[in-house]
């Protein structure tokens, strides 16, 4: 078994954690962060989320966060939105956001019922209306996500036949619409996979549809993101979401089983120790988990940003 | 890659958390957590370590607290010592606690010199001279373990042939002192392991030592403790040490880098999600590490206390 050469990490950090968060946190602080993260080699960062400021107060200062952080050359800035409002919101930011329209598919129908009250049907409907509104405003359809790929807190397991079916249905848009989409990301959304669900789902897909790249979405709700990571790494997979400090995550009681993602820290940490190459210095990026630890004021559950990395001490055991 | 179908873990959170918190932790509270823990299914719980109470005052009470523990019948009680003061202390208790001989190998030098102040000779003259301390004591050296096994913080790497070598001396006792040893422990001490070396080093010792089963004792100071047993589970490892909640890290600046073992009910989730048996019952074990986080009044590093198992939504799927 192969581990690939190198990966691609998505920064979701800012994000993910600050909309969490009970807040309030400075836009500069978040600015701070962003910026401090554009300078650590990583070449993609979803910053903010046009979401409604009465639903997310955290996330009312998304244009504020966009309007001042500083653009690294080479570095993709992303954000997201879940409505019309939201898409305009980041549609007016376009010189400073990469804008790019992603379709999803839900295996649970209980959950797309739960979250967006729409039929398996009806979803499918609102995702063409979506793609044409795309295109009417010149946004490319370039990402696909599968939401709860590998378990369901409301629709329990997930069989793979309907992982793969979802995705079927996806390349279904992608050719009729001649979509630019050759990543079909997988999104453990409720924290239920296993190194072992992630190469039966991960495996399946591949084997079903090899035109595609798989990409992880991983969350640590029960502590196995870094192990499912591990087993997507044996599969290939060389596309990962990840959050610094575990951001959107916490160990306390009042976000008692908030599902952060996966720190991106010790990602990059395990990465680099088995020769995989991510382009991240790996110090700068522990800077900028302490730096979101500060920001957020209590510990994050990152742990090489609180280990350290083995740095000093091979250079120690070389200079003996 | 066949993962083995059930796995026996031995539970060190009671010895590795309450000597490293700043307590005082009364004696009460070790015998209720370790209590506990022996309804739980586990069978191995090493309850207490008999070290010098100047330097460890969190382990002074060891008397009292095996003194007061109930003994679950099938589970074997263990402790730990250092000297020959420790070790009657443990053997005055022998009633309570199963008295097992241990060797140790280093492979790093500098560490055995830095720890305790020995030669690799040394070193193993000193094994021997234990050995025949245990013979005439009447215990059986049952125990044997690589210390620093994947990397040193004052060595740096740790060649595979040199740990190859150093379980190869430990072999050359057992045979001549007819050693009840068919396990040796691999210890990631000082959490130097990814993945990668753990299979890398199980797999050569496995090569060369077919006669031994290995067991891992991994450190989740970097992150990689859970994806490293599983690297482990990948290579038939079936022997793991664990701590339950993760005592003995903590994710406070007070405790920056602490080296906690793997949280016990994070991998029995993992194992019993992967179809792995434990004999341990899940829910009981989560019960231990919320009551062991009300003991230290402090957030622990396990996820799965937290995050829940995924029985309830399994329950309530299928009840829709």
């Amino acid at each position: 078994m192969t581990l690939p050469s190198s990966v691609v990490i998505s920064e979701e950090g800012p994000r993910e954690g600050f909309q969490i968060e009970p807040g309030p946190i400075a836009a500069a602080d978040k600015i701070a962060l962003i910026d401090a993260l554009g300078r650590t080699g990583l070449k993609y960062i979803q910053a903010v989320s046009f979401v409604n400021p009465k639903r997310v107060p955290g996330m009312a200062d998304a244009e504020e966060v966009v309007g001042g952080m500083t653009l690294t050359p080479g570095v993709e800035y992303s954000s997201i939105w879940f409505n019309e409002i939201g898409l305009l919101r980041a549609w007016a930011l376009r010189d400073r956001l990469t804008i790019a329209g992603k379709i999803r598919a839900y295996p649970s129908d209980a959950f797309l019922k739960k979250n967006l009250n729409r039929s398996h049907e009806e979803h499918l409907e609102y995702t063409r209306y979506e793609i044409g509104r795309y295109k009417n405003m010149g946004i490319p359809v370039s990402e696909a996500s599968v939401t709860a790929a590998f378990g369901c807190n409301f629709a329990g397991e997930i069989p793979v036949e309907r992982v793969l079916s979802e995705i079927g249905a996806l390349k279904a848009l992608i050719v009729e619409h001649d979509l630019p989409i050759n990543v079909v990301s997988l999104a453990d959304t409720m924290a239920w996979a296993t190194p072992n669900t992630i190469k039966r789902v991960v495996g399946a897909v591949q084997d079903r549809f090899p035109e595609f790249d798989v990409s992880l979405h991983l969350h640590d709700t029960r502590g196995m993101a870094i192990a499912n990571a591990f087993a997507g790494l044996q599969m290939g997979v060389v596309y990962f979401d990840a959050a610094v400090g575990g951001l959107g995550g916490c160990p306390f009681a009042a976000h008692r089983g908030a599902a952060g993602n996966i720190s991106t820290e010790d990602l990059v940490f395990m990465c680099h120790e088995m020769g995989i190459e991510t382009g991240i210095d790996l110090d700068a990026l522990i800077e900028c988990a302490l730096l979101a630890e500060r920001i957020v004021g209590h510990p994050l559950p990152g742990q090489v940003m609180r280990g350290g990395t083995l740095a000093k001490f091979r250079e120690g055991a070389r200079s003996r």
